[in-house]
């Protein structure tokens, strides 16, 4: 089953259309929240189909309770980054405000002089896991979508804090439809390719993780419960800007492909008058 | 204003005992995401007044959407650390999911074996920050209470991540109650103690942090929005178990206050047998 969340309504995928349900859940998240599972959507009623197009998607979860990332998951991305393969997930939080809808735009602050995106498979948690193994985990997943982990590179090197890099509004777009578990073509090897305006930037899949999806949130879970509604974004292959020596500029549109989900699109708005000196953190207040 | 989350709904202090109010809201947190404001509940009809002793206060926000922290924010720890001042807020965020409702017990997991309290002034935002100036923030602010940062700082030390050394179940107590700012008696020196078995650990006032509640929230909201209902802990002065070379055992009560809101009190449960290598951090599965 393949859901979204849009304006007139929850809606499940069939046939290349859009089923609208007979539900009052606001979105994907609260379902959750109450259910801590998507069974129920497959077997509720429909309102009405409309083609796919003519839908306009919003954030699936809402805005989650948390936003979890890790560094350098892929081995590509630590080949790329000439960084030895990390011992433990390099993990953090990132604010939830950044969540963006799919297809919308972000606009980068004139602060952030090195806005990147992060091709990333995202994992939608249904139970809670806590101090959990490694079987416990797909269990207790909701589903897949696909996410744009963005991050200011030079927030990031000049704080080293990833919840400071990565979470200016529209940071975070989210989506387009979430993928339940069961009907993954192979959860061990999930494909998630990025394009830059078409060009083909990174191109991977899960079986490149240095930590798979199951060690990653057992080990999560060894620090934190993980609550129905949270999110874990898995890491990004190489192939970033920082990885190609560019960053992102107006009117890029950044695409997002995720296997058996439809694809995350964001439309980046830069402000002309960028000023490297524009803010706070190197001129300092006080 | 002075309001309250029970068992029973939401509730006004009024004389020393609350005040039911007649409102569907489950939480505080609730009235602000809905409303941005706690001013509808101060003209909100009384259902019964209960008498505070037999209320049972829940979480006051409920599940949070953001805990913001900062770490080395007074003076007084700064010096107690032998640590210089920092030039920069050190901002992270810790799982909501670590949220615990005010009177309730922690349990310490087994791996985090030098568990620590941090009594802080929390501040819960009313309406959006995002790129504010100082002028702006207190405005926005619903209010303050209490909270207890946890961390354990084994964690700290061997992750330096404070999103896993903060984020246990049950290792961020907030509340009891939230009070409007506008009836503070100076929010520019708010007083904030800590108590360990009734032992005075901590006693200072806002006026000794480093960055003040203004410009912390401004600082912060360069890189994030603040929306309604997420929650600032606003740092933690001298007087920690690390400064005293002591860390929490089972049995304790801490038991923080901060001037005017009631107190928030913890009791812990530390299971005897704890070891310091069941703990996948220093002992990896891979």
């Amino acid at each position: 089953m393949q859901v979204v969340t849009t304006q007139s309504g929850l809606g499940r995928i069939e046939d290349g259309a859009i089923a609208l349900l007979d539900t009052a859940f606001p979105h994907v998240g609260a379902v959750l929240e109450q259910d801590g599972s998507l069974q129920g959507l497959a077997s509720c009623a429909v309102r009405r189909r409309i083609p796919l197009d003519q839908a306009t998607l919003v954030a699936p979860l809402g805005r989650p309770r948390a936003v979890w990332g890790v560094g350098l998951n892929y081995e590509s991305k630590a080949a790329r980054a000439g960084r030895g393969v990390p011992e433990h997930p390099i993990l953090y939080l990132a604010a939830s405000s950044g969540v963006l809808a799919p297809g919308a735009q972000v606009v980068i602050p004139q602060a952030a002089t090195e806005p990147d995106y992060e091709g990333e498979i995202a994992v939608v948690v249904a139970r809670r896991l806590y101090q959990a193994s490694e079987s416990e985990v797909w269990p207790a997943i909701a589903g897949i979508t696909a996410a744009n982990d963005m991050t200011a590179r030079d927030v990031m090197r000049t704080t080293t804090i990833p919840a400071l890099a990565k979470s200016y509004p529209g940071f975070t777009p989210l989506g387009a439809s979430i993928r339940t578990p069961d009907d993954l073509a192979d959860r061990d090897a999930i494909r998630v390719r990025t394009r830059v305006n078409g060009e083909l930037v990174q191109d991977d899949t899960s079986a490149g993780m240095i930590f798979a999806v199951t060690e990653l949130l057992s080990r999560l879970s060894w620090f934190a419960a993980l609550e129905p509604g949270d999110v874990v974004l898995t890491g990004t292959p190489a192939g970033t800007g920082q990885d190609r020596g560019c960053f992102l500029a107006d009117g890029d549109e950044i695409r997002v492909e995720v296997d058996g989900v439809l694809p995350l699109v964001t439309h980046v708005v830069r402000p002309a008058d960028v000023s490297p000196h524009d803010h706070r953190l190197t001129e300092p207040v006080s």
